[in-house]
C-alpha cells in the first residue's frame, strides 16, 4: 500500500490532540508489531483514544478514506492480529476506567483498555470475583475479549464469552452499538455480542465491556500429583471428573519439561522420580478444602500408581510455582521460539502429546508441551535454539504443517484462545471448511463492507 | 401471499416420500399454529423430514422458488415463530435420533428432534447430565437451541448456550455447515455457531446438535422457604449468592399465585401463612446435601424473618411439587392467556413484581408472576378469564404496552427464553435500538439474503 496523500496526512495530524498522535516515521516500531516482536508491520498513524468519541472520530475518517484500522492495547498479542498493514492504528490502552461496580446485580463495567491484573485485584479486593483467568496477567479486558482468552480456571468457570454480559463498540461506519445488558438471560433478537467475542477486531471497536462477577471463593487448595507416564496422567483427568470434585484447574506438565525450568534456574521441582505431574487447584468454602484434596487424593490412588504432594506446604508450593512461572521465562531466554495454542478433545490429549515427541525428534526441533489438561488446551513452545537464522522459516513451517495436520486429524483446533491473527492464518485456511469460512466472509462483509477492521487477519479477506 | 402455481404445487407434492408431504388444505390446523394454538398461519406444503439431505432438498427448492421456510418440531412455541405466512413448513420432529454418546468426552450428538425429557433420561440412565433445564420438557433440542432456551438451573449451569458444543446446519442456499466441535475452548475465527444459537430458525435449520454433558450429580436437596412479603425474598437472594453456597435454582412465587394452584387442586400448600416463597434446590455430593441446606437456614434466619422447610420429607415435598406443577394447568383451564417472559436485572426483580400487582390492579386484569429469582427471569401469565374475546386483543395490547415500557425503564428484556417470534415482534421493535437492529438485518441478509427463513419474525424483516 501507498502512503497515504499530504492532504490525507495532514488531516490524520489534526484529527485528535497532537499528544495522542504520531505519523509515519514516527509512529514506535513496538507499536507496530506483536509481543514476539519479529515481525514489524507499516502504518501511516497512530492514534492514542481516551474516549468512544475519539474512537468513533478516527473510525469515520478511516471509512471515509478507506485506511484499514489494527486495534491494539496491551501488545501482548502472540499471533501478529497487532501488526498494521498500512493505515491507522488504534491504541485502546489510554482507556482503561473502571465505570461503575454494581454490587447488587454482581457486574462490572469497565473500558477495554483495563489490564487483568487490574481488574483482578480491584474486585477481589471487594469481595468478588473475575473467574476468566488467561496467563498473561497484563493483558487487557478489551483484547482477552477480542480473542475469547481462556486461561486455567476454565475447567470449573469457563471463557471470557461466558462472563461478558454486555458490550459497546463502535461499528465500521463509526456508529455507537449497545449489545447485551445486565440481564442475565436474553433471547432477544440476533447475538451480535456473541459474534464480536472472539472476533479478533476485524468487526468493530470494542469500547466498553460490561462483565458479570461472582463472590470470591473463600478458600483455595492445590495438589501436586506425580505419574509415571503422560498417558497415565492424563487418565486420571477423567477419573477427578467423574468423581465430582469440580477442580478449579487441572494444568499437566511431563518432567523432561520441568527439567527446562529446573536448568534455568537452578532449583529443584518436588517429586523429581515421576515422569509426568498434573497440578490440580480446587477453590469454595473453607471447610470444603482439606475435604476435597483428601478425596482428590482418594480418587487418584485407587486408580493409579501417584505421588500426592498437598500443596498446603507454603515451601513446598513455592518450589512449584516458582519453577512453574519459570518456564516462560527461560523459553524467552532461549531465543527465538513459536507459541502454538492447539485445543483437541480430551480424549486425545495424550495421543497429541506422544505426537509431539515424535515430532520433535523427527524434526531436531525441541518442542515443549504444557498446558489445560482440564479442557483439551495444549500449549507448545517450539524453540529455534541454535539454528541458524536463515533456516529457521523454513523450518517452523515444517514443524507447524506436520503438528496442524495431526492436530486436525484428532478433530482439534489451531487455537484455542490465542486466536489466528496474521500467523496462523495459513493453517486455519487449511482447516476450515469452504462453506464454514464463506458464511464467515459474508458476515465480515455485511458489518465492514469496506475490508477495514484488521483485514489483514486472512480468513476475512 | 397468492398460493403456489399448479407447476410448482405438483413438484412439491414430489419432493419427498408422499408419507412425509402434505399441501395445501390438507396441512393440519396444529401444524400451522404454537402451542397456545388461537393464531392459525397459512402454508402450502409441509414437509417431515428425516435426515439432511431431504432437508437439503426442501430448503434448496425453496431457494430456487422463494418460498419462505417456517420450522417446527414439537410444536411448543409460545410467540408464534411456528406460524407460517405462506410457503413450506418443515418438521423436524422424525429428527429425532440420538447418534453418539462419547462418554470420555462428556458429549452427545443428537438430531434436533430429540425431546428435551428423552435426552435428559438417556444421559442420567447412564451417570451423565445434561444442565439445561427449561419447564417444558417435551420440547425438542433443536427449539431449546433455537430460542436459547434457559430455565431453572441456569443459576448454577447457565443456559442452552452454555452447552452446545457444536451445530450442523443447512444454509438458506441448502449447503451443510460445520460449526464447532468436541473441543471445550475455540479461538478460531467469527463464532457462526453462537449467531445460529438463539436465531428462532431466521438463519437455516439445524441438523445436528453436539452437546457438552457433565457427570450427574450424586444427590439433590431442596428447601421451601416462606418470607413475610416478596421484597423481603428476594431481597434473600442476594444474601444466599453471597454465601458462596452455589444453589442449582431459587424460584420465587407468591402466595396469592399459589392460592390459585391450591383453588384449583383443591390441596393445600405447606406454610400458608407466608405471603412469598422461595423453593431453592442445591445438588452435589450425598455429604454436602445435609450441609448445604443446614448453612442456607443458618444464613437467611441470620438477616430475615422466615419459615424454613427442608424438603427431604416426601409427603411434605410432594405437596410442594404438586401445587407448583397444577400452576400451569390452572392457567390453562382458566381459558385464554397469553404468556409472558421478560427479564429484569436481579435488583429489580421486586420493583418489576411490585408493579405487576398495581398493573392487574390498574387494569382489572389477572396476571400471575412466579419464576426464577435467581436470573431475574419473571414468567407472568395474563389471563383474559371473563373479558369477552373482542375485549381482548386490545386490552391485552394495554397490557403488554406498559408492562415492557416498564421492563424497559429496568433495563429489562422482552425475552429471556422463549424468544421474540410473531407475538413479540412488536414490543421487542420498540425496545431495540436502530443501530442493533440495522447490525441484526444486514447479518440476517448476509446469511438469508431472499429472507426466507421465518422472515415473519420481525426484526429480520
Amino acid at each position: 500500500m501507498s502512503p497515504v496523500s499530504n492532504t490525507i496526512e495532514a488531516q490524520l495530524r489534526t484529527l485528535l490532540p497532537s499528544d495522542q498522535v504520531l505519523i509515519g516515521n514516527d509512529i514506535l516500531s513496538a507499536y507496530k508489531s506483536d509481543f514476539i516482536g519479529t515481525d514489524v508491520g507499516f502504518a501511516e498513524a497512530y492514534f492514542k483514544v481516551y474516549n468512544t468519541e475519539q474512537v468513533q472520530k478516527v473510525v469515520r475518517f478511516a471509512y471515509d478514506h478507506d485506511l484499514p484500522i489494527t486495534i491494539r492495547a496491551a501488545g501482548t498479542n502472540l499471533v501478529g492480529s497487532t501488526i498494521p498493514h498500512g493505515g491507522i492504528i488504534i491504541d485502546m490502552s489510554a482507556m482503561n476506567k473502571i465505570l461503575e461496580l454494581d454490587e447488587e446485580n454482581h457486574t462490572i463495567l469497565v473500558e477495554p483498555g483495563v489490564l487483568l491484573c487490574d481488574l483482578q485485584q480491584y474486585v477481589e479486593e471487594r469481595g468478588l470475583f473475575y473467574p476468566p483467568d488467561p496467563a498473561e496477567k497484563h493483558a487487557t479486558i478489551g483484547g482477552n475479549i477480542a480473542t475469547n482468552a481462556g486461561g486455567m480456571r476454565a475447567v470449573k468457570y469457563g471463557v471470557t464469552r461466558d462472563f461478558v454480559l454486555g458490550l459497546e463498540v463502535v461499528s465500521a461506519e463509526g456508529k455507537v452499538i449497545d449489545l447485551g445488558s445486565k440481564c442475565l438471560k436474553d433471547a432477544t433478537g440476533l447475538n451480535v455480542k456473541q459474534l464480536f467475542i472472539g472476533s479478533e477486531g476485524t468487526l468493530g471497536v470494542i469500547t466498553k465491556c460490561l462483565l458479570r462477577l461472582i463472590n470470591k471463593p473463600e478458600a483455595t487448595a492445590h495438589a501436586l500429583v506425580g505419574f509415571s507416564s503422560l498417558r497415565e496422567a492424563i487418565t486420571a483427568v477423567n477419573d477427578l471428573h467423574a468423581a465430582n470434585l469440580a477442580p478449579t484447574a487441572i494444568e499437566f506438565v511431563e518432567k523432561k519439561v520441568i527439567a527446562f525450568g529446573e536448568a534455568f534456574l537452578q532449583q529443584e521441582f518436588p517429586l523429581p522420580q515421576c515422569a509426568a505431574y498434573l497440578v490440580i487447584t480446587f477453590d469454595g468454602t473453607t471447610v470444603e478444602m482439606p475435604e476435597k484434596i483428601a478425596r482428590c487424593q482418594q480418587v487418584l490412588s485407587a486408580k493409579h500408581q501417584i505421588e500426592f504432594l498437598d500443596l498446603k506446604d507454603e515451601t513446598v508450593a513455592q518450589r512449584v510455582w516458582t519453577v512453574r512461572a519459570a518456564l516462560a521465562k527461560a523459553v524467552q531466554a532461549s531465543g527465538i521460539w513459536e507459541p502454538v495454542d492447539t485445543v483437541v478433545p480430551l480424549s486425545d490429549i495424550a495421543t497429541f502429546v506422544d505426537y509431539i515427541s515424535e515430532l520433535s525428534e523427527e524434526t531436531g526441533i525441541r518442542i515443549l508441551a504444557f498446558g489445560h489438561a482440564g479442557d483439551g488446551n495444549v500449549h507448545l513452545c517450539i524453540l529455534k535454539d541454535a539454528l541458524p537464522a536463515e533456516q529457521w522459516p523454513a523450518k517452523l513451517d515444517v514443524v507447524l504443517t506436520k503438528l496442524y495436520r495431526r492436530v486436525y486429524q484428532l478433530h482439534g483446533k489451531v487455537a484455542a484462545e490465542h486466536g489466528i491473527g496474521r500467523h496462523k492464518r495459513k493453517y486455519f485456511m487449511q482447516e476450515v471448511g469452504a462453506n464454514e469460512l464463506d458464511l464467515m466472509r459474508r458476515i465480515k462483509y455485511a458489518l465492514d463492507h469496506k475490508g477495514l477492521f484488521n483485514s489483514h487477519s486472512g480468513y476475512t479477506a
